[in-house]
């Protein structure tokens, strides 16, 4: 007999009750035997109501072999968690902010307890992405990673794109469709993909790396006109978060980009969620679908518990290796480049000077836009720090490119 | 210490003992004990040519661990890998043909002698598939399978979309560059792709589904004037396997079907291959890349090797319920129909009579095309029989759209 508790019983945790009654057919040996919630009014209809309690040392006072961590957020989940693993009960989370923030301290536990610490629903939700990257490509080095992480600024840019929206309109309509909260920040800027970022680099890298390292834009500061000439060239504009590994060294980024039509990523649209990961012995494979919500996340938390009562799980690893995290340069690449100017003809002469094949491709009241190739990114930021200081151009924004 | 040995030493075998070789630090107790071989001097210069044989019993008599079956066929790798189980060895194959035909009899074998047999890179090569299905999605019910299961098929199609080739252009220019076979029998007429679409369908419905009861139709009778049509209404073609299981029945096929634009498979290209899942909990999850070639492939075997090894793998189950096999119906979809006539005006009459939104596509001597949406495949099928039988057209090719 196997007794699995939860912490927390919302959206995932009623979603992980539906699948283990679905399936019970299947898992006889399996018994939910203690629910921890804050307020059990609120869940005395549901399945299992006879089970739930408000009191934490009662929760932990019930003998358990794995405690399902879904409450999300760092508190109180992170003292609970340490708490089950400490008491030498197997834990799965689908809690990112917890793994991103404490996943090494938390794994010490673990390893130290014999204990396993699973986490497949904290990164792309449903979509099977850390077995398949530490156990099906175990023979691989991975070279870089590619994603579109949080399906919440994918839904506002598929918005922005398709119904020429601006971004705050788009917000709203996330927000009223449930896709983004009331208070959006960890998903428009970029925090949420850098952390799922910092998850599966650290795992496909072997080397200790902090969300707070990565260098991370949001999407706060797009506006139609990049929509429309992202369109004019031929490419979408999505958030995306990548890092790559060139020798010890790690890149990583989370910032919106150009992507080709041709590209993958350019079909992935609304709240889905899309991975690339590069191995050097199996190529380009990409892994996609649904990155949140009540089923395919509950899909994932699902399998590492089976994964635990089969034996399938290995204990996780910490990784010690200190790396030196730079921010992605596109080098060898196209930018869009938007520039601020009251002298236009100055600005685009200069441009020109240095950039003989850069495409005007827009030329507003105080506005110009080019789309050009670059051989490194560092010549055109100071191309563009120079204009800045000859008073040719006030600011610029850019998006890159990525293949 | 884990002994390994290998049954053939082709490209695989040469990409795996590269994998071997490059993880050597992290494989300390690993050990390549014997590789049987055809013939010697083919192989002198490769590493471990010390320990290759040409001798089917010594190569048995050696004591090992885990035997890789790399070396293709049916005969005699049916009667290899039957032998190795049945001393207690566990296999790991990348053999599509083996297991579409004999994978139920092994799986006996193996389950009675209590050892492992594994062929991830049998579907698929390098792209994670048969753990994710069984191990990830395992709290879905698997609702159909949609995949481009065949790279010699895709990269064909794609030189014929994009360099308007026929059809036997197109295949002198893969056999030339290596992605067809001199005999491409099995990937052209579809049956390659209908074996890997059994196994995949086999464990995700849990049922026993035989490769020779799907419907199969290959790529050789497509024309140019296909694409042209296609490209025209915005689709590309490729080779699609498909199933669903609809209660207890299972509707499968492989057949050229028409891609929509906006589909996450018109962006699969060349020797690429892509999978979607679709399950209950999880909605679409999809999986592509390299489906084929040396390294790609032994990626999966030696992830099968360190599931054998770490204990990670489950031994695999063998289906036994019986369950009718269907040809896909595209209903509620959109066919384009190409009709050849001697009398266009009764024809195009006709088919308008019946269907008032038919979009005539293309009328040229001979023969017209129409695009049009359908509630059951049955209706037009019969319109187009009765045409037929009438004498208004005398033949007609389908393509299915598939979204």
């Amino acid at each position: 007999m196997v007794r699995i508790s939860l912490l927390g019983y919302g959206v995932v945790g009623t979603g992980l009750i539906e699948l283990l009654e679905k399936n019970k057919d299947k898992l006889e040996n399996i018994e939910v035997v203690s629910i921890l919630v804050r307020n059990l009014e609120k869940h005395e209809n549901k399945k299992f109501s006879e089970i739930l309690t408000t009191d934490t040392e009662e929760f932990f006072s019930k003998e358990t072999d794995i405690v399902v961590e879904v409450m999300g957020g760092i508190n109180p989940a992170y003292e609970f968690v340490k708490r089950a693993l400490s008491l030498g009960r197997n834990v799965v989370t689908a809690n990112k902010d917890l793994i991103a923030e404490y996943g090494g301290k938390l794994i010490d536990i673990a390893r130290r307890k014999d204990v396993n610490l699973k986490f497949e629903a904290s990164v792309g939700g449903g979509i099977p992405l850390l077995k398949p990257l530490l156990e099906s490509l175990e023979g691989n080095e991975i070279k870089s990673i590619t994603g579109i992480l949080n399906g919440t600024t994918n839904f506002i840019l598929t918005k922005m794109s398709r119904e020429n929206l601006c971004y705050s309109k788009a917000l709203r309509e996330a927000q009223k469709q449930g896709f983004a909260e009331a208070n959006p920040e960890s998903d428009v800027m970029g925090y949420d993909a850098a952390r799922k970022l910092a998850i599966l680099s650290t795992l496909a890298y072997k080397k200790k790396i902090s969300w707070k390292d990565i260098n991370t834009k949001g999407i706060t500061e797009l506006e139609r006109q990049d929509f429309i000439y992202a369109k004019e060239l031929g490419y979408q504009i999505k958030l995306i978060a990548v890092s790559k590994k060139v020798r010890n060294e790690v890149y990583a980024s989370v910032e919106p980009a150009l992507i080709d039509g041709d590209s993958l990523f350019s079909q992935i649209n609304d709240e889905v969620n899309g991975v690339i990961f590069h191995g050097d012995a199996v190529g380009d494979v990409s892994f996609t679908g649904k990155g949140a919500g009540m089923l395919p996340t509950a899909s994932a938390v699902y399998s590492d518990i089976l994964d635990i009562i089969k034996g399938r799980g290995e204990l996780p690893t910490k990784y010690e290796e200190e790396v030196i995290i730079k921010e992605t340069t596109y080098d060898k690449s196209s930018l869009l480049i938007r520039m601020k100017t009251n002298d236009k003809r100055s600005a685009i002469k200069a441009v020109r000077e240095k950039f003989n094949k850069a495409q005007l491709v827009g030329e507003r009241k105080d506005e110009i836009a080019f789309y050009l190739e670059i051989e490194s990114e560092v010549e055109i930021i100071k191309l563009l720090n120079t204009l800045i200081k000859e008073g040719k151009i006030n600011s610029y924004t850019r998006l890159p490119k990525v293949s």
